[in-house]
């Protein structure tokens, strides 16, 4: 179960189809065995990344399925965010049933006001209940401001784990929560960083109790967070700094999902790459940019891609 | 089935809910007949007033199965917009098979640029093929614009029947798309104006074929367009005068819809105003200005009023 | 000077151009002594509907000058919204030395979360002082949410006089700002409504102590003000709503301002309808519906044209 | 004067401010002095980051002067972007015969549909006349999308002399117009990357002639040029590697601007790291955390920081 003590990796998953459109339920299953083997915490599933608003009802339920029988007993968190409360109730509940460890939550585009954003998330949460809930501050995607109070005000309630941080710049507000946390101005729960790992490093040295990201080589992610841990600043940033032009190129709005599909399957993570219609394509100039990235990295950091030469 | 030789008037439905939020189904089927009684020509349901994406897929289809059921034979068309195909598809699929004439598809917000949202149309007419489908340009709640040109490429899809113009200021491009028929550059599709007939003899007179609206009195519709058409220019302007004060209550964003509840429940078409939380609430002081102008509204156009009394 | 005890009808005027888009010197000086003879209490230069963003600096101290040499003594308020301080400033020092009343300030769009919209206004309100000024919600137009805590925060400085009160709905906010006043928690301000008269009659009732809009004719908001304040609740509803369908006409996004300069045109207040480049034109269409609509009102409500007649 | 054969690296300046908010003179003539050292072609002043909506017009002239006067014959972009024509006009008037190269214009925020965006470039062209003009594509900041066809048909006016190609991801599109010049259906323009620098290697490698974006080490940006058109794109990777750190960190929306002055203060080129009012200030965190991307980027790339020790 989902715990407000959680930390380390949760690997954000992407959604496998197989080049027609269909679900590709072997590749999710792969997909779930490589990232437990990454040294990650917990699983995501149905997020943004996870192209969740394409998939139908049943397709849903199965993806939650696959990954939780293969997943090793990591905790899995399943994103249920939708713009009604009625369906992310149907989703949440047929996840916990399933075996799911919480669910995550964003709120919907179009709301106003920052008391709207805060008394929809109340609601969200009453509906899901009793699951334990990951609030998903990523104002960039859904175009809706938490201010800290307001996230302070959403911890008050005990179901509340986890947030998942990706406002954009969004250092200080970790740094603003956490002081509230210490100061026992608001409950603990855990922060997450996320934004594909763009300030990995600043997120965790500014208190944050773990990532929850689908950057293609989580395995980085845990060995940066090691790294810090240790007190070996140079080493991580060496190690961050060798991946950050594939991070970049995974954090581009809309085709960065098509990108970090691509990587995961020269990787040998997912059968295809495909990215359900309607969605971005790489055109073959993009793949070759990533091909030369890849190739760079192998040099820079061998140790991420031994699983890919496996 | 759906034409693209409809016309008159389609009512859309708002989805009914007793006071505790179930969905409310002695309500839908006594609102579906009260609707088929006001000389309307269809009726429209899971619309954006329809509360559509606070159902789960059970409860939809619920909605569906008891209008279709009270319909009389009217041509029923779903709402089935979402953020991606394959909820659209299901929903279309399961809403033909009860009996459906057709499907309602809006774009959703987000997209960039013309081109992205004429594609996803189109790709969204072919995830519910072989349904036949109905556009809803409705800019203001999407945030996209479909230009005079992107509607008539996907009005040369022989399944599209049908323009919901909700555009706002949209009388001019209502003009421009009759010409385009008229001259023969674009397939003919019916076209019907929306926007809570806040410009009812405007579009009527601009060539519109039918209104699909949810203003709460269905009838004032179905006269004023008879009255139009009868070359009654004064008296129609005359009814729907009467009419103005509350068509613009109606059209408010976001409160307009427990207006628009309110009213039918005056008039006895619902038991209950409920609107689905989240959602606005009416303040006492708004319910007397409703009152208030229901009660000068049943001295100006009596006849209106005739089905509530009874 | 404007005093927070302000009450009326503040006429948002227009910016007259000629037809190759120079300023209307001429017009702008008529148009200013036909509003004075409406029985109006104020004006508004250079607001959203002013086209202000279009004139340089020169053109608008130009327009400020005339209008006010021909206001009578009326009060003169001057829209100095911009995306910085520094040209409101500027602005605002000029057009307070040439005589101004007070100056008008609208959020930029853009802000992000409630916080950043109050703390952007106070800025604002020091960088205009000591100018007396006016609030302007209008959501809509700007994007940005001013709660009514927001707005009670900003009437605390002394030198904030009036609340031209534009949200939409926005009725419930007219009477929590006017309770919130009552109780003493609030400083007292005006509050004026606005939306082109479109909720004349209820914001008047709620407490609104004026009305600031650029309505083409602003007798009619004189006349119901005066007929409301009087008790006669019929007749007030009377000859709103033989204005209403221009009022509805006038009140389109865009298109409105081409509209009602087409009116005050047809009035004979200004020489020309001429929009500034860009900005919309009329069609032959829309024209004729203006047309119509100005026929009927002249039996419906003789009175108010007789200016035109004159 | 500007012409469409330009290529190299055009400095977006900041704008200096005093700590009081005054616009710091010296270090305006100081930072241009700067800027022409590091090797750059061009430099662009009151682009989005150079805050020029807080200035008044005389501010913004004074500055254009002092760049003007300090850059060494290099040619001086002045953007002039506003809401309307009129003070575009009055600014690149001014600009201009004070001995600017050319304008740059981005399209204002809430423009509807790709033929209004367009249009509105298109008359602004002609605002402008006889400006050599760059077209600014930057939809993350303006919500505006141009799409190819449309920079294709503005690149047609013989007065457009470039494109700074700021939509992200963006790399496709660079591709796309630089295969329409090359097969000759677009007029030849320059076409400069921008957004901070983060895809520097690639945008040169897919056809920009040059890059036109504020980093605050532009000497990197014309190595990087330079090592790729020797063929050196393992030397390139390496330097853009060792900077993109702190690129990313600049890249931040709202904030960047706030670290770039900061940067531009540590190396000696600005005297203050003052943003005006109201903008973003840099927490001590945020500040810790950019010495140390500093202190990391003088160990991984001594050339870079030479400047700043002198």
């Amino acid at each position: 179960m989902l715990t407000a003590e959680a930390s380390g990796v949760c690997v954000i998953c992407p959604t496998p189809f197989t080049p027609d459109g269909a679900l590709d339920e072997r590749s999710a299953a792969a997909m779930t065995e490589a990232y437990v083997a990454t040294g990650a915490t917990g699983l995501t599933i149905l997020g943004i990344m996870g192209e969740a608003p394409k998939l139908d009802a049943e397709e849903a339920m199965r993806l939650v399925r696959i990954v939780l029988k293969h997943a090793g007993g990591l905790p899995v968190i399943v994103g249920v965010s939708a713009a009604g409360y009625a369906p992310m109730r149907a989703l949440a509940q047929r996840s916990m049933e399933a075996g799911a460890a919480g669910v995550m939550i964003a709120p919907p585009t179009g709301l106003r006001g920052d008391d709207a954003a805060l008394s929809w998330m109340q609601g969200a949460a009453e509906a899901v209940a009793p699951a334990p809930w990951v609030i998903q501050d990523y104002p960039q995607a859904t175009g809706i401001n938490l201010p800290v109070r307001a996230i302070a005000a959403l911890a008050a309630d005990p179901r509340c784990m986890m947030l998942k941080a990706e406002d954009w710049p969004g250092l200080d507000k970790i740094s603003a929560l956490v002081g509230l946390m210490k100061s026992g101005e608001m409950r603990r729960i855990a922060i997450y960083g996320g934004n594909g790992g763009l300030f990995l490093p600043e997120e965790t040295l500014r208190g944050a109790d773990g990532m929850m990201t689908g950057y293609a080589f989580p395995e980085m992610l845990v060995r940066v967070r090691a790294l810090l841990a240790a007190g070996e600043r140079d080493a991580a940033m060496d190690l961050f700094e060798a991946h950050l032009p594939l991070i970049r190129t995974e954090h581009q709005p809309g085709l960065g999902l098509a990108v970090r599909k691509y990587v995961l399957m020269r990787r040998g993570i997912l059968a295809h790459a495909t990215v359900r219609n309607p969605g971005p394509k790489l055109s073959d100039a993009t793949r070759a940019e990533v091909d030369a990235l890849l190739a760079r990295l192998a040099r820079r950091d061998p140790v991420a891609l031994k699983l890919a030469a496996e």
